[in-house]
């Protein structure tokens, strides 16, 4: 070993690792699908040192097998029913290891010609498969380009609002004034997490109330507080409007949002990172109301639902100008014909790193192998089970579901009788570790209202109805099982 | 298909792509090395709508080789020479081939524990391999992380610089003083972004001269500057020294940049990028004299010249408490009894995105494969190709070589006698353009000093003395073909 791998050693150990991730896949169901290990008994059963001597390739395919998988937890597992899905597929799989073995770094339109223009194609392909507005392509004055993640897209439009609210003085000077973000409390913390990073802190995020039955934002309140905050001479630069809120899938009313932004012309960021992938399929695009008429910016993540392995965010905008303003830099070592006579997009000025991966290969295999209706097919399995799921919890007068569940998750408790509420919150968390520890499903939690709630969501490949219909005898069963234990 | 695919497909279809790589490497030679491409050829060749019916896999390998291999530019050509490697080699790529076909998301440790501790494990690995100093190790106070990009590497520093500046108060309020970044001529344009992003703006970002010769960072001006920005109200937030800069590998003087920061509480980052990595070699350790007493964060990029396909850059920190303190936000959805305990590393607290692809098998893949052995020798075959390089550029009398060229990289050019500067510069264009159009070599250039330069990067896996040599032939050649239509 210690010489490079041929390309007839590629061949052959490729081979091996293509019957090792088959044969994973295939028997995927016999593992438990959350790790069972303790913290740090995978890195003790691991050399604490580097070797100096190579090995043969079957080292770490054994390895992987015997130390690593029992500290996985299995995303692809058809009880998989935590966070939100992260999807991998096939022809994703694939189209990412076409990608790796090019081994191209596409920064620069010049640096792989295709690699970018692939991307321009593929985003613009899923802005037409989601129904998003001609402004968000390419040709028009909008474009999209992926990103590695949601938190990093909606940072990029941060970054495009501050540079448009600013007239590009936050660019060349900095933050000078008091910049603010407007979101709700059901808002992903990336964006907490975009403002500290942009130097508005965390006290530059105002939380707009919500909907105390819909936990969507309430756009009277967000005029509100606008009002209050250029009194006190704040300078709001963006809002985030989410389309299916991590903990229970809220979905914001983005039109009227829009219109309070309208009026003062305020950036509207809309994350929709996991639901957006949803509208390929015409009976959810009423998600998307409003993006078309007030939308500055808008990001979904291929990656959780849409069958694309992690990592790829789609970020688009309805104006390119700004988001270039903010990130464009070209020093000399990077200057070539093509960038000079602004012939060609260069995606590293969309986006906080300089390299990128040709990410763009993995989302194309994904789109002509599904092709648009097998992608619908997709979403409607997951948003079936779920809606079939609920309706069972509902006739069930043990439990309690959160209303509304329009997509593929579902968010519900025991009732626990006679248990007050403290009580009752942590029963549900001691039923979520005895379910979890069980190896059949892996489940997470919310808080609505202050509530433990348990979070369900369907959505992987893998799952079938009888996986669907498991996970709620198994509930059942467990709750049987820990109420004869409460007092 | 608009089906899923099954294992078995999947198996087949990987075959079918590993078999398409191992050819493509086995070929590489074949193709032009730069892509020879017009702006919009390869976009107008694909379909500007996506597919409504799936396709079969066979069509995206098609209209890989058919459609979008001439807008390819080979990275891993053994004629490319442009920018710096950004090697792939065939245990990396098994190694993300793995991580994509487990499809875990390992933004917590809960949500996949090998996918956490096996990158402790590596990242300690490599700063042994680096001899990196012990604070660097997760058992200390510090610790390492797996990054996308140098960028991000730098961003995150700074973030945790500010952090540490502003005693928090960046983190909770914002930036509401104004903080300032030491830079120097040479460092790469990527500080600057990262100076935008963090709300510092273009103008936070201060200047520092370098060596005329060795283009060095000079520390007597950091001290000027420094002094005269804090008597001017600035808060002085992070110097980053350079390891190895963009266009000529210069090595800024960490040591005594050191003793300026240490002074005054300041952080220093070090930015390795490209040349970090040849610090697996014992020889080149005097790359890092200072990092160990005085460096509060560096990184370096495995994905650079480290045979570990992008992305992926390593970030250490001396002290993780003030990049937690930045970056670390727990929302309710993403608590857990593990990272409530304290028990365990959640690396979304280490970096800007909140999911994260599990990187460290590829990066646990190369080091077994290679050893340290077979990655030193990896290094030292491309620094020693690049010296006989400068040798014979250095005996020809018709061209100039810039010195110091300590590691892989050569900046050279025609001394074109009777054109004055700016006609020779025009000229070294010109060559250039030649000789990358000719498709057997891809170079790019710098300015040093003003004058153009072209650079020759040497540290692909596939390149041989024989590729250097004829690069060099080429040149010589190109270039009395094209004196002779000089004036
Ligand atoms: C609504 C929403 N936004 C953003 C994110 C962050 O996703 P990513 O990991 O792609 O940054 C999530 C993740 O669950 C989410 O649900
Ligand atoms: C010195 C230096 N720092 C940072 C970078 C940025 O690298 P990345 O693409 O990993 O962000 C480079 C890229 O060439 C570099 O040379």
């Amino acid at each position: 070993m210690s010489d490079h791998m041929s390309p007839e050693e590629f061949r052959r150990h490729g081979k091996q690792v293509v019957d090792w991730i088959a044969d994973y896949l295939a028997g995927i169901e016999s593992y438990p699908v959350m790790s069972q290990v303790k913290p740090g008994e995978i890195r003790s059963a691991l050399p604490s040192g580097p070797p100096e001597r190579g090995e043969p390739f079957e080292a770490v395919l054994s390895d992987l097998g015997r130390i690593l998988l029992p500290g996985i937890t299995h995303w692809q597992h058809p009880g998989f029913f935590a966070y939100f899905p992260s999807n991998a597929s096939g022809p994703a799989v694939l189209g990412d290891l076409l990608s790796s073995g090019l081994g191209v770094q596409g920064m620069l339109w010049v640096a792989s010609p295709a690699c970018t223009e692939l991307e321009t194609v593929v985003v613009d392909w899923l802005a037409e498969l989601l129904d998003l507005p001609e402004h968000f392509r390419t040709n028009a004055k909008g474009g999209g380009v992926i990103q590695d993640s949601a938190s990093s897209a909606c940072l990029v439009a941060l970054l495009a609002a501050l540079h448009r609210a600013s007239d590009g003085q936050v660019t060349s000077d900095g933050i000078k004034r008091r910049y603010t973000l407007y979101v709700s409390s059901q808002t992903h913390s990336s964006l907490e997490k975009a403002a500290r990073i942009a130097g508005l802190g965390t006290s530059g995020v105002r939380v707009v109330d919500v909907d105390p039955r819909t936990l969507a934002m309430d756009p009277g309140h967000l005029r509100t507080l606008l009002a209050q905050d250029e009194a006190a001479g704040a300078v709001p630069a963006m809002v985030c409007a989410t389309v299916g809120t991590t903990s229970t899938t809220a979905v914001d009313p983005v039109r009227e949002i829009g219109e309070v932004c309208r009026e003062r012309g305020l950036w509207l960021h809309v994350d929709a990172a996991y639901a957006g992938v949803a509208a390929v399929c015409p009976e959810f695009r009423w998600l998307n109301d409003g993006v078309a008429e007030y939308a500055d910016s808008y990001s979904t993540d291929p990656h959780k639902w849409l069958l694309t392995n992690f990592d790829c965010a789609v970020l688009w905008t309805a104006d390119r100008a700004p988001l270039l303003g903010a990130l464009s830099i070209l020093p000399e070592y990077l200057r070539n014909p093509a960038t000079s006579a602004g012939s060609v997009v260069d995606y590293r000025n969309w986006q906080v790193p300089l390299g990128r991966r040709f990410r763009a290969l993995k989302l194309w295999s994904v789109i002509r192998w599904y092709g648009a209706e097998g992608l619908r097919a997709h979403i409607r399995k997951g948003v079936g089970l779920a809606q079939e799921l609920a309706s069972w919890i509902s006739a069930d007068p043990g439990f309690e579901v959160h209303e509304p569940h329009p997509l593929g998750l579902v968010c519900f408790r025991p009732e626990w009788p006679g248990l007050a509420a403290a009580e009752a919150d942590a029963a549900t968390m001691r039923l979520l570790q005895l379910l979890n520890a069980s190896g059949s499903v892996y489940m997470t939690h919310a808080r609505i209202a202050g509530r433990v709630v348990l979070r369900l969501a369907i959505g992987g490949a893998a799952t079938e109805r009888r996986h669907v219909e498991q996970a709620w005898e198994q509930i059942r069963w467990e709750l049987a099982a820990l109420s004869t234990t409460l007092p």
